[in-house]
């Protein structure tokens, strides 16, 4: 019966990533704690990088940094 | 002051359905643990069908199943 | 499929009453969404009060003021 | 390695106002508890007025009744 | 930069399956979508039996049911 | 009518550093947002450092590292 969460920022995910991820994160309810994958439900949730902020900034000004190699 | 956070799927729940959620969500609070209805905050999260898993598949796929008669 | 999750502050509630709200909980997706019930997932959290606050104050303190009769 | 929620409802938070968020809330678990801002990830989500309620209403609706002064 | 929330029920799930989650959902990030392990980060929550329920019915009623062979 | 989820691993926090987080986060929300501290909720939880991981390892196992001076 697990709930599994997964927040990642929205930077183009395809359908085929987050079922890839439904596939595995379910896999691994049941690999490691013999959970029963019927009731194993994952969430995912695509967060704007103006709304996502590490170390005190944005997630916006990261990606321009990092493009302009800072 | 409780908080309810409900998560569906984005399938077209109308402004009522979800207005008469937070109502009964809220009386709930009320009724059952004797909450003061003005600090009982409910939120509605709608994820996208390709979103959500249940049993390692996405509801876009069991959607198309249920259709197709799977 | 819905997921709800039901955060309350650790005063009390008894095994009956958050049995309730889990059969209330169900039943309210059920009716008003027509959701199917066997999918249905509550999770209820039961916070410390030192850990809640409401207008930048904790509930343990203003449990005591209530107490006061402030 | 705190991880900070907030969720605000849908009315026009620029994205300068968000940084702000983000920036103060990193601040905060530094001053506060002495954490490393490095892997201080703070996570903004904004709901629709129809999805959040409040004393058993949509905020939708109270916002209405603002205005009306009601 | 991903979040990844895991919900269980409390059932006894050792530190080590606790690490091999961790473990296992990282390395998912990574090799699914490209993430920086570095800045990913689990949260393992668990419930107890009383607070969890699927279908109306609390865990722990779920877990006599079965032991009777119900 | 802001709600601020502050996760952090358990690890001593006091009820005043506690009490200063809930006040400080709500400021913030008025401060940058203009949000009424009425219904400014904040919910601290606090994980047992087996259950949360960055980079792969629990924080448990880093602890350690960092008092042997890994």
């Amino acid at each position: 019966m697990p709930y599994i969460n997964i927040k990642i920022t929205k930077e183009g995910a395809t359908a085929e990533q987050k079922a890839e991820l439904i596939r595995r994160a379910t896999r691994m309810m049941v690999e490691v704690l013999g959970k029963d994958p019927a009731t194993t439900v994952v969430v995912i949730e695509e967060i704007d990088t103006d709304n996502w902020g590490v170390a005190g900034e944005t997630i916006t000004v990261r990606r321009k940094q990092q493009k302009r190699g800072v």
